[in-house]
């Protein structure tokens, strides 16, 4: 029921979905006026599909607190979420409110035990490909601690998304050199090279242009942030496709020249279409939820549902859990070695 | 001396300007063995410029400690700066290390009185023209307090570049709901919207893609953020350039109409000229300081020289001074205007 377009968006994004994804099965929550409809000009759809009535829906301008009051138990979206819980669902997408949709998620499915909040990934495209960006908006503000359980979160799903031992790790900040940025950035970086966690390789600081370069799998920073940098390049990206446009209808030729090139530009809007990268990831709870840009249409919507797919399919929150729980040991044994030394060096200066 | 190619783009830089602008003057501090020559190969140059040779050049990988201890009074970067004090010089401009261009400017030259501390502004190309965005990269955090100078500092040059009576400002932020974001934006947009100056429309809070949007004519947020917005900015326009070379190459139909469309990409790539639009404006000192790209080559060099001298034409310093004191003085009368209103309050309270 969630997103500006509802059901009209999210059932054909399932046919699409299903389509691509034949063995997919699909539990869809919503109103049932506005939704079996839809869902009866689909009929492979409808063969997969178990259908749930509800009668509330979350809206999108609401307060988290204020959905929670009213949505809790009830409303589509929660039931959605607590699908995954009980098992009869194995991801779950929403193009909905986010804040609502987090804190849903947070109190229905719980966050994992090591993880203090839990954070929303993006897969952000790069020139050498793709790369995990995190935290893209789930909470403000970040302590180094936090910031940690970052990396290791979004080194867990590069490694599943990328199929890598090692995915390389980098801190956002202002500057490359050691000397610049907030204190929090700097003390998770030096967390981050004194842990030298064996899952990921810690690239180091790395600054709003390596967004674009790929110059690292995974690139962490709070949310504040992670939510501006990732819109910013939605608006730029957005920005040069108009400029794109004027200059190839301002003359006779530009149009010449646009009829020839048309297979390279249907290429390069192909490439730079943000449907296609569509799907913030929740990270960091005991069960996958994906969160559609609420503005897409069905091809987005599918694109975040495959997504779910993909997760779900490659056990993600296993490896996530997994990760998290390694390298808490291992901040933990790093933690009892230093106490050690330091327990050695007073009993070496007491005698 | 500054930025990756010191002297080499700086004089050829300079030059540039003058066939632009051919009253302007310059005053040119550096090393007399490595300037000189080049100023030789520009005769017209050389008839308008002051050479003041200098010891010590501030290096762009030094602390901005290290660099004050080493190069207060005699650098070139500092005597550039000074210049500008003495009144030899209108306006300073340098390619070197921004954080030692700040720590000496505050040093030298002095905040303005009504001001903590100084920013960071530069034009942003949108699809409406250009807008302010500030701060990018002078300070790191920032309390509702500061955001409120960032607007009023922002919205003078706002004034001043876009000949505006009251340009609209925003506040960025993570969602344009006034539920959500950090709790100092939202506190700087209560007092902007209760203080309602005259010489600026405050819009409300915008989002990152606002920015390649125009959205308002100034866009307010801390320096950290600021500066990753611009950097990811600048990656995604360079990393759409990549893609856009690689679709007119990809075949010889695309090869064809790149051919006929070719005067169409060159107006696109002027349009999206990064040099073009280089230069950060550092804003609430007792001079005006222009802050060119390091890695910019003669005609970026050029541009931000440009930029320095209409503000020193325009007077942007005198006019962000009186916008300064003036919005200081409404605020103080808001105060006692807001304590009278309380006492009042009590006094009937009392009765």
């Amino acid at each position: 029921m969630g997103g500006d377009h509802g059901p009209a968006i999210v059932i054909p994004g399932a046919a699409l979905t299903l389509e691509r994804r034949p063995d997919a099965r699909f539990v869809i929550f919503g109103d049932e006026g506005q939704v079996v409809p839809l869902i009866d000009q689909h009929p492979k759809l409808k063969a997969v599909t178990t259908f749930h009535h509800t009668e509330v829906s979350v809206k999108m301008d609401d307060k988290p607190s204020q959905a929670l009051r009213y949505g809790r138990y009830k409303s589509s979206m929660w039931r959605a979420i607590d699908a995954t819980k009980t098992g009869e669902a194995d991801v779950t997408v929403s193009a909905g409110n986010t804040g609502a949709l987090m804190a849903m998620s947070k109190f229905c499915l719980k966050s994992m035990p090591e993880v203090d909040r839990p954070a929303i990934a993006c897969l952000w495209p790069t020139v050498r490909g793709e790369s995990v960006v995190l935290d893209v908006g789930a909470t403000i503000g970040a302590d180094a601690r936090h910031l940690v359980d970052l990396a290791v979160m979004g080194a867990a799903m590069a490694r599943v998304v990328f199929d890598l031992d090692r995915p390389t790790v980098g801190l956002l900040n202002v500057g490359v050199e050691e000397i610049k940025g907030v204190e929090a950035v700097k003390e998770a970086g030096r967390i981050l090279r004194e842990l030298n966690l064996p899952q990921m390789n810690y690239h180091g600081f790395v600054e709003g242009d390596d967004l674009g370069k790929g110059t690292v799998d995974v690139v962490v920073t709070e949310g504040f942030t992670g939510n501006i940098a990732l819109k910013t390049a939605e608006g730029t990206a957005r920005q040069i496709s108009t400029y794109l446009k004027a200059a190839m209808s301002r003359s006779l030729m530009a149009k010449i020249g646009y009829l020839f090139a048309r297979g390279a530009f249907a290429a390069l809007k192909d490439k730079m279409d943000p449907r296609k990268v569509n799907g913030g990831v929740f990270l960091g709870l005991e069960g996958i939820v994906i969160k559609s840009h609420g503005g897409t249409d069905a091809v987005g919507f599918a694109s975040a549902t495959e997504l779910g797919y993909e997760m779900a399919r490659e056990n993600l929150m296993a490896k996530v859990r997994e990760m998290v729980a390694a390298s808490a040991r291992q901040e933990a044994s790093a933690q009892e070695a230093s106490a050690q030394r330091e327990a050695a060096a007073q009993a070496a200066t007491v005698q």
